[in-house]
């Protein structure tokens, strides 16, 4: 089974398409899990099984596992192997090198990982995603339009009055197909959401920044019109609370997230 | 003393701009150091040991490290610890996300690697690269032009008649100054190094694609026009000979491609 299958799978089991991503933070979690790797890792495992039933996919972005060097990076790996079978895991890595060099982060991802799919930069171009199509039965999302400031810089520059971020969707959709080719899409510009649905109406959409970031959740959700989506919620589900009902708030705010994207 | 100033003083004292990209890769080191990671780090000894007279700096690509595992991290770290302080290291990683993630990352790079400078994609925009700029002593080289086919793709798309890796340079300018902020400039354009010379006279260029990649090293060097650089070359340099005489052979290359960037 390809991921494309098996997201829509776990969408239809857990009527969600929910994604929530585990952003971990020793500085955030309840006191009794202030440690790396072991505490962080007890602390996923509690979220893991508190919102597996309400979600289609766990996010895991590698700058949170990263910053703790390398008891993070076997942190992320046993966190990978946490998530259930049934569930997608998304690599959110943001990686880019040129081709010959993008295999090595390609085996990281999909060969050591196990990861069902990935975050990709593309100022590279085609050959830098090459290696990541190879692997005919992942899906790769191409960073198009993110939802920080910083998303005007360059992601909106205009060439032949069109900006660049849909530039990367009109080249790219001829690189993949909706099985492997999907897209982030910051949540805080719901008419771009809609103008890109509109020009790659059967890939799959990541959509981080409702939540903590304040993408409205009701805009999101009208502007996407029922394509297929995965829409992220990190810190406003793990960090619920920081008391002893942790997991149960957790639980709550996805269920609440969950509900709010049908 | 900031990386700018011991960059300038490592190029002064070997008399030399090039950096050496330690890729490593089990597939072609020599056959007593196929193994991970203690076969790696003993080659990649070997040859810091053998060329480190005639470089200014090394380059770590982490997606070569990173295809093994948590023993590759883990190799990755130890390699940093090997290289001698008056050298600059490089973390190639090409990292890139929002604000508040990309904290991780810096973390990661600067506190835990506690590299000298850092590669970045800046395609997320400024405050993407706010937390690597607040390390005020590290140096930041932005992606701008790669040596792959792919550059075409996306960094040469023009804006009122400008290619996008030219507005990369021209706002970025802003951001930093020439003991923070530095660029990746493909070698394989010797015309656009020269035009980028123009626009940012002061602030380093990290030049990879010469060796391996056919960029001509006399075109290179007479389009940077003696403006602050550091030339990379990697499998041409390591990858020298298979045999007993590996090390040998390297310094051999290191001091051919040291005295031709002269």
């Amino acid at each position: 089974m390809d991921t494309f299958e098996k997201l829509k799978k776990a969408q239809a089991k857990n009527s969600s398409i929910l994604c929530v991503g585990l952003d971990v933070d020793i500085n955030k979690v309840p006191q009794q899990f202030k440690s790396v790797p072991d505490g962080l890792l007890e602390f996923n495992k509690s979220i893991i099984h508190s919102t597996k039933d309400f979600v289609c996919a766990y996010k895991l972005n590698f700058a949170f596992y990263e910053q703790y060097g390398v008891d993070g990076y076997d942190l992320l790996k046993k966190t990978f192997e946490l998530i259930p079978d049934n569930i997608v895991t998304i690599a959110d890595a943001k990686r880019c090198d040129i081709g010959n060099t993008m295999t090595g982060y390609a085996k990281s991802i999909f060969d050591y990982f196990n990861a069902d799919s990935v975050t990709i930069n593309p100022y590279l171009g085609k050959d830098s995603l090459d290696p990541f199509f190879s692997y005919k039965k992942k899906m790769v999302f191409l960073l198009t339009l993110t939802s920080n400031p910083g998303s005007a810089n360059f992601q909106r520059i205009e060439s032949n009055g069109v900006p660049l971020y849909k530039h990367i969707v009109k080249q790219s959709l001829g690189w993949g197909d909706k099985n492997n080719l999907a897209f982030v899409v910051g949540a805080t510009q719901p008419e771009e959401i809609d103008q890109l649905r509109s020009m790659a109406p059967n890939n799959f959409f990541l959509i981080p920044g409702v939540g903590t970031q304040g993408g409205s959740v009701e805009a999101v959700v009208k502007a996407n019109a029922n394509g297929p989506a995965v829409i992220n919620v990190s810190r406003a589900v793990i960090y619920a609370s920081k008391e002893k009902d942790f997991a149960d708030k957790a639980r709550e705010k996805a269920i609440k997230y969950k509900l709010s994207f049908m």
